[in-house]
């Protein structure tokens, strides 16, 4: 587990978007982010209090975080000075960058000297086991997708974000950066050797109380043929009592395949819940969440009704509308 | 591509059983077994010349392939003397042990030191693409199993050979280390990282004769909750033109899975296709290739006559029968 609470370092963000990690920090855990640090030319601001390495040490940060994606895939000089006056102080560093940390002497070495670790979100830190598909005790929630990036963490945040406010025993699973550094731990998924990813998703969501729910981040799509197989692998291993369809309806194709249509929600439902089935027997489908920033308030009432309507299940934009619904229809099944 | 023709090494195998590698390059790819090496103690043997290394260097042998699994994970003093004579002889070494080659300094620097090169197969050695999804030329059969090691590897490498004898255009592409091992080539897809499954079936089976076919090594199964993922990255990475649905009738639960049972060649069929649909709307079930090893040839006759009635498909066991049905069946499409 990485240390919280953290200083969020957005370097020299050309704008908001490339913050975006920062932002979901900020956003899902404001308790973690005590400040932000910020670079000459930095283009993004979270709204928190700007802070030098010292003003975030004496207000009790632990680890530094680098929340923004850096500009050509390299850590460069000005960003490396930054990180290892922070390794000086007594922070840790976490990541999730392509470039590693671990692969810069600079900063192997003053965290060596310093005492000090340095978190590599993308790699995996553990020998994950071979999957046993031994029933757990405590639910599961997955949400899984008729594309790539149409909502599913968002969604599984937002869920627990709703449980934890009405006092129920819940916890968001990350399988992705993002996810991991916005709640401190997680198992990168898309990173983990293929005999072992449903063995990862096994261990993180071990036993639980009978009424806790995991929720855990969807990776994939079942219909994505360049991602598949970890979504079905987070199907057998997440064994979920719930299963949450997420849908973009304004894609006009699968992400990143030209060739490829997008599979309605009626296939996505058939496939999922046919392979869930084969871990959980008793799994069923509970809610729809649609992501419909690319419609007008009007334009996406009206298509979550005619969702709603045409599926008979519980259909929300849970950035609009919240996921109490969602809630309500897992706690319900 | 592992150099060939080979040494095989058996080391002290204990018995026949744990030749199996070795038996599998002998049975297969006769042609590339020019004689066995036997340490005092050995209890397999696969009926062909007993050769030092000298006499394997005189008889063109290029690399010793150690075909034997080892005692207790880890590569012998005993062993260790031998394979690091063969590198001072000039031979490469190439093996799909988990106690990888390139853990033991003594091996490593005598490969440096003679210039040979050490392959360790259940590693993966190219950095494989993310999927591209792309339609590709020539034609593909994949293998899907009830469970897994039920005879996939067997069947793919049954019609390679058959259609190989018929003198058509055909390749067994491997995915495991025993099929690596006895063909020389191939992705060790286990052990891929997640993300790139799917796209290592890709570069395995590249654009290709019309007429041609690969037949891809199976692995794992859709209903095998540990391994599914890896299934799911070949039917997407594949993208099949023909399934073949494996089983073993005699297996009571899932593969070291003692909760689950095995599904229906229904469900299997219905399933798979579903799923190769996506990457390929024109793929069809061709056949079905049952492992009766433990049946009697009355039951087993008994068993396939009832099987192809209920499904309405070609259904051989490869071993007894050959693999002419399934191929006459894939020709047929």
């Amino acid at each position: 587990m990485i240390q919280t609470p953290y200083l969020l370092f957005l370097g020299d963000a050309p704008d908001q978007l490339a913050a975006k990690v920062a932002q979901g920090i900020k956003d899902w855990r404001p308790e973690n982010a005590v400040g932000q640090f910020r670079m000459e030319g930095c283009g993004a601001d979270l709204g928190i209090t700007d802070m030098s390495l010292a003003d975030a040490k004496a207000a009790g940060a632990k680890t530094l975080v680098i929340g923004v994606a850096n500009r050509g895939g390299v850590i460069s000089d000005a960003w490396k000075k930054v990180l290892v006056e922070a390794l000086q102080m007594g922070f840790d560093i976490a990541s999730g960058l392509h470039n590693l940390l671990r692969d810069e002497d600079e900063l192997v070495a003053a965290a060596r000297v310093n005492g000090r670790t340095l978190f590599d979100v993308r790699i995996p830190s553990v020998a994950y086991p071979i999957a046993n598909g031994k029933k757990r005790t405590g639910k599961r929630c997955l949400a899984i997708g008729t594309d790539c990036s149409v909502g599913k963490m968002y969604t599984g945040m937002a869920m627990d974000a709703e449980m934890q406010k009405r006092g129920l025993k819940s916890t968001f699973r990350p399988t992705g950066q993002t996810g991991i550094l916005i709640t401190g731990g997680g198992v990168p998924l898309d990173a983990v050797i293929a005999d072992f990813m449903a063995g990862a998703v096994e261990y993180l969501t071990p036993d639980n109380d009978p009424d806790h729910w995991d929720h855990i981040e969807g990776q994939g799509s079942l219909f994505h043929v360049s991602y598949s197989g970890v979504t079905m692998a987070l199907i057998h291993g997440g064994q979920p009592d719930a299963l949450i369809l997420a849908h973009e309806p304004t894609r006009t194709h699968m992400r990143g395949l030209p060739e490829y249509d997008l599979p309605s929600l009626e296939a996505l439902r058939d496939s999922g819940l046919a392979m869930a089935h084969i871990a959980n027997p008793a799994c069923k489908v509970a809610g729809i969440s649609v992501n419909t920033q690319h419609m007008s308030e009007d334009e996406a009432l009206a298509y979550l009704a005619e969702v709603e309507d045409r599926m008979g299940l519980p259909t929300v934009d849970t950035y609009r509308q919240g996921a109490g619904r969602l809630v309500d229809a897992i706690l319900a099944l």
